[in-house]
């Protein structure tokens, strides 16, 4: 099943997509919900980030080649993490698909994407055993991790490095019934593949992120895990378009923008 | 006007506190509400969390005695921050005022106090003025960001070492119409002072605070920044009872529990 949230006129709803049409449902997919009669063209509404999490969380370096990447920009030696423990995001930074990445006015003029599987958490999780961590995902998206590599190297915090308004592309919906260890991962920077990665290069994979988090932490429905991108990609600067394709998901693509 | 979030059987509500009342509120502070006729004595209901934040942004070290008693801990030089930039907190890991903090099993057995000032947000806020960012505010609590030092220094991230469940105690109401330059906070540990200092020390004011992160980041109605603290205090085991007051707001209070 494939659930969207969409804004159609001034009214936001969540839906569910079969093919160019999307069903308007009252409710939520992860409480109750009921699937109305009203149908638009995917073409006629506005995806918005298909949920807005509680909690954002961030796998950070979970591909070998990405601390690999990011360590040679930075000049150093690679430092592979001991432990799967993530960053936190800001929700207030979710745009959906189609939607702009604004690059800030004082930085340095550029943002770097990183190509994220979303993993959705459908139920109330605490003390997850690896072996049922799976049977707490909803389901299964697009993120887009955008970075502005200068604040994240110089900054104590990675607020506006990560966290700026626009900075985290969602979407374009959310898919149930999925394995989350044989997804194939496409970044596209106008056109030209970037990466081409897969989940099974993870360091630690979903469901041991679940087990992890859980063992610190209650997981609730609608918190969303960003599980990491492959290498360190590029410059995108103001009038680039972005994409981040997941095999059995969908396409998320952004254009890049500068502030007014 | 002194706000809180309680909980009374099965039912969670808004209320004002007058004395030893609470007038059950429906709605929301931040948005539309209507002051019922209902009223408990404070004593009969569990106050919970105030709000439940969008966002949680925590100063992060906001005091130079923080900077120097921390750097203490680690034997090393203190390093000031240059400039305000917020880490983020789990909102699941917020508690109310008589809640206990339970210390992981896996962890040294002890934790560490943090009193703060809690400033809430009223309404939508991007590239604020100084001069007018404290009209944004809605109003003033308490924060107490528990943190396991251990897992602090030696973790990649601030994940388990100050949010896992429980770690954020916050309350006991929010108090507006308050000036943030001047209140007096003082952390009391079984009784015994053990920080005693004024917001005027602050490194950074709330003003500049939300200046600073506006430029970024749009605030929203209900994110929470908490505002730092002074010193470096000591280990609290199981037992142990931990007070944060702060002048003309009140008193949070929670006991601190081993988990079983």
């Amino acid at each position: 099943m494939k659930w969207c949230r969409f804004q159609i006129e001034q009214r936001v709803s969540y839906g569910v997509v079969e093919d160019d049409q999307v069903t308007e449902v009252t409710g939520s997919p992860l409480a109750e919900y009921t699937v109305t009669d009203t149908q638009h063209l995917l073409s006629e509404v506005r995806l918005l980030p298909p949920i807005v999490p509680p909690m954002l969380y961030a796998a950070g370096p979970n591909y070998r080649g990405h601390v690999e990447g990011m360590a040679k920009r930075r000049g150093a030696e690679p430092i592979y993490p001991e432990r799967p423990e993530p960053n936190f995001r800001s929700v207030h930074a979710l745009i959906g698909t189609e939607e702009n990445i604004v690059v800030p006015k004082d930085c340095s003029g550029a943002v770097q994407p990183e190509g994220q599987l979303a993993v959705v958490i459908g139920k109330k999780a605490r003390r997850v055993a690896k072996e049922e961590a799976l049977d707490y995902v909803f389901g299964y998206s697009i993120g887009n991790d955008i970075s502005q590599r200068v604040w994240q190297g110089n900054d104590r915090t990675m607020f506006r490095g990560k966290n700026c308004d626009t900075f985290k592309p969602f979407g374009p919906w959310i898919v149930t019934g999925l394995d989350p260890t044989q997804f194939h991962i496409i970044v596209r920077h106008n056109g030209s593949v970037w990466q081409d990665f897969s989940s099974v290069d993870q360091i630690w994979d979903t469901a041991t992120w679940i087990q992890e988090l859980s063992r610190y932490t209650t997981l609730h429905p609608g918190d969303v895990l960003w599980m990491g991108t492959e290498g360190a990609d590029g410059d995108m600067v103001p009038g680039d378009v972005i994409e981040v394709e997941i095999s059995s998901i969908g396409v998320l693509r952004n254009r890049v923008v500068a502030e007014n």
